[in-house]
C-alpha cells in the first residue's frame, strides 16, 4: 500500500515515521527541496497543483494532506484516480474560518459571536455589535497566530484594519476562557469514531507550546467527544482530526478545528497506545483501527524558533525527542519532546527537571491539572 | 549527524527508523537492491568490501553494523576514517563460536563443554569426551539454526560430518535447560551501562518464535547483567549488545552474543522507555544512554515465513505491527508484532487473541512465566 502526502512538514515526517513499521510505502509531494519528510522516502518537489506530481500521487492507492489549504481544484484531480482522505469537501470546511464557525452553529455547537467583514463598514458594525476586546482575523491561510489582530479599543482596530484590510475578514469576540483543550478524533470509513484522552493545550503569541492529556472532568471528555464526533460524522471524515476548544464557565466553545494530524496530540506517539498519526493512516488505507487509550501520564513541549541543548534533554529519563530537522527561525516549530511517566507525580517530577523558560505560567497550570 | 549502516536488513531497518526523531540522517549500505532498510533514506547497493561504498561511509560521522559479519578488511580500512561502533574487533569476537566461547570461559563465564573440531580424528576425540547428545556447529555464518546438526548417536555424526565436514567446526555439549533467556545491556563511550529487563525466549528449529520481558527471579536479573555487563567492558563494547543465555538448574550458560540489536530485545520498542534501537544510536553517536526501564508488561511474536492476516492482527488492542516488507520465504523473519498491557493480566488476555499455531507450547510457558 502507497500513500500519497500533499505537503512535507513536520506532520508528514511523523505520518511517514508511524507508516514505516506498517510495512506503507510513501510519496511525499512539498514544493520546499528542504522539507522535512524529504529525506525519509520517495519525494517529489513540486508545487501541489503541479500536473506531474499529481499524476504521480494519482498513482498511490491512497492521498491524504499534512495541511489543510492544499488547493481545491488539485484535490478535485486528484478525488478523480485515487482515494483522498480526509475528502477535498472536508479540507474545505477547514479553510475558512467564517464558514468553519458557521458549520460550528449549524450543528449546534457552541461559539464566539462572530461577524463576516467584507469592507471597513462592515468591520464598524461588527465591532458596533460585538464590542471591544475583539480578534480580526484574515478568513484564509492563518495559522500558529498569522494573520489576527487583538483588537481593544479604535486604534487598535485601524491599525488592525490597515494590515489586513485587503483580504476577506472574520471579526470575533474575544472571551476569557479557564483553558483551552483539544478534542482528537479518528474516524473509519465505517464511521467508527476513537477518541484520545482530551489534550489540554497552552499557547503563547499564537503558538502552541505545551499539551497534555490532563485530567479532565469525565463530562467535559464526553461533552468535547460529542462536538468532535457530530463534526467528523457531518464531514463524512476519514482520519484522524483535531477540534479546538475553549472551556469558560458552563461553555464549552468551538474555535477551530484541523482536518488532519494536530500538534495538541503529538503527545499520542509515546504517551497513547496508538498515536493519531498511526490511527490516521489506519484510517485513510481502511484498515482496523488502534487503540487510543493513554499510556502512562505525559506532556508534550513544543521548540519553538531553535532546537534546545539535546543531551540536557536527553538526559532527562522518560523525554522522548523530536527534531523536525527545520532550520532555526522564530516562531517555527522545529520539534518537540514528550515527556512520559507512570503517573502524575512521577511526571511532575520529570517537568521539573525541564530549564525554566517563558512558559513557566503554563507549566505550573499544567501541575496545577495533574491534581 | 550521519551514521552510515553496514547491512540493510530488518534491524537497519528498525535503527533508522529509531533514529529518524532523533534528527539523525542514515547512509545504509547492503548488496541487495530489495534490502529491507533500502526505501527509508539514503541507500547504497554495493558488497561490503566495494571502495566506492566504503568511501562514502567514510564520509559519515559515525558507523555501525546490522549484522555481525561484516568482512574485517572493510572495517578495518573504515577505521582509519570514521569512528566504527562497535569497532571491528568486538565484531570479530562474536564471528568464530571456537573463540567466542573461549573468550567467555576466560572471563569466567559458565559454559558448555565444547572442543574444536578441525578434522574427523578430532570429531573422534571430542564426541568421545564430551558424549552424546551433542550440537556440531559450524564456527563461522551460521545464524537460525543454520550449519548446526544434533548428534544423538554414531549415525547422526557421520551424517553431520559429511555435510559439515570441509568447515571450520565446533562440537558443543547438548543439556536440557530449563529456559533460554537474553540478557541485553547498552553501553556508551564512557564506560556507563544500562540493562533491559532480561527477556525470556523461546525458539523453534533454531529460530526465535516469541520473547518477552516476563518475570524473572531478581537474583537471575542481576547475575546475567555481570556477565552481559562483563562482556561488554572486556569488548570496549560501544552499543547494544545482547548475550543469550541458557538456565539450566543453578546454572547459567552463556550460549552466544550479538553485538548489535537482536531480535530477543525487539520488544523494548514499545515495551521500554528507551528501545535497544534509540540506545543503540544514543551510545553509537556519543549522545546520553535513556531509559531502559520496561513500560508495561509485553511480549514480542515473530513472523516467520510470511506476514499474517493484517487486519486479524492490527484488531488486537495493545498490538504493535512491525512488517520489515520482505518476500515471503520459508524459515524467513518477515515481521514481528509486540504485545504491550497494563499488566499480566492483561497480556495474558491479549495473547489469547492470537490464533493458535505451533508455539502454543512457547505460549503456555510465557503465562506460566507471567506468573
Amino acid at each position: 500500500m502507497k500513500v500519497g502526502i500533499l505537503g512535507g512538514g513536520q506532520l508528514a515526517r511523523m505520518l511517514v515515521h508511524a507508516g514505516i513499521p506498517l510495512g506503507l510505502e510513501f510519496l511525499v509531494v512539498d514544493p520546499a527541496a528542504d522539507a522535512c519528510a524529504a529525506g525519509l522516502g520517495e519525494f517529489v518537489q513540486a508545487d501541489y497543483s503541479d500536473s506531474a506530481a499529481l499524476r504521480q500521487l494519482g498513482r498511490c492507492d491512497r492521498v491524504t494532506c499534512d495541511f489543510e489549504n492544499v488547493p481545491a481544484a488539485a484535490l478535485a484531480e486528484l478525488s478523480d484516480h485515487v482515494p483522498v482522505r480526509p475528502a477535498a469537501s472536508a479540507l474545505a470546511a477547514a479553510q475558512d474560518r467564517l464558514t468553519e464557525k458557521r458549520r460550528f452553529r449549524e450543528l449546534g455547537l457552541d461559539t464566539v459571536d462572530f461577524e463576516a467583514v467584507d469592507s471597513r463598514p462592515d468591520l464598524a458594525a461588527a465591532i458596533e455589535r460585538i464590542g471591544y476586546p475583539a480578534v480580526l482575523k484574515t478568513r484564509r491561510m492563518g495559522y500558529d497566530g498569522k494573520g489576527q489582530a487583538l483588537l481593544h479599543d479604535a486604534e487598535d482596530l485601524e491599525l488592525a484594519w490597515q494590515q489586513l484590510g485587503e483580504y476577506p475578514l472574520i471579526l470575533e469576540q474575544w472571551i476569557g476562557f479557564d483553558f483551552e483543550c483539544a478534542a482528537t478524533v479518528v474516524r473509519a470509513e465505517d464511521g467508527q469514531m476513537r477518541f484520545w484522552p482530551l489534550s489540554r493545550t497552552w499557547h503563547r503569541a499564537g503558538i502552541l507550546r505545551l499539551a497534555a492529556p490532563a485530567p479532565v472532568d469525565e463530562t467535559l471528555q464526553r461533552r468535547a467527544e460529542v462536538l468532535a464526533g457530530s463534526l467528523a460524522e457531518c464531514l463524512d471524515y476519514v482520519g484522524s482530526l483535531t477540534l479546538e476548544l475553549f472551556a469558560a464557565g458552563d461553555r464549552l466553545l468551538a474555535n477551530e478545528f484541523a482536518p488532519r494530524v494536530h500538534n495538541s496530540a503529538h503527545w499520542t506517539i509515546e504517551g497513547a497506545t496508538c498515536s493519531q498519526f498511526e490511527n490516521h493512516l489506519r484510517a485513510v488505507c481502511g484498515w482496523p483501527l488502534g487503540d487510543t487509550r493513554r499510556a502512562g501520564v505525559s506532556a508534550m513541549v513544543n521548540f519553538i524558533g531553535s532546537m534546545p541543548d539535546r543531551d540536557a534533554w536527553l538526559s532527562i529519563p522518560g523525554a522522548h525527542l523530536h527534531d523536525y530537522r527545520k532550520a532555526a527561525r522564530s516562531d517555527r516549530k522545529v520539534g518537540h519532546a514528550t515527556l512520559v511517566a507512570d503517573d502524575s507525580a512521577g511526571l511532575r517530577s520529570l517537568l521539573e527537571k525541564i530549564p525554566p523558560g517563558r512558559d513557566a505560567r503554563a507549566f505550573e497550570e499544567l501541575d496545577l491539572a495533574l491534581g
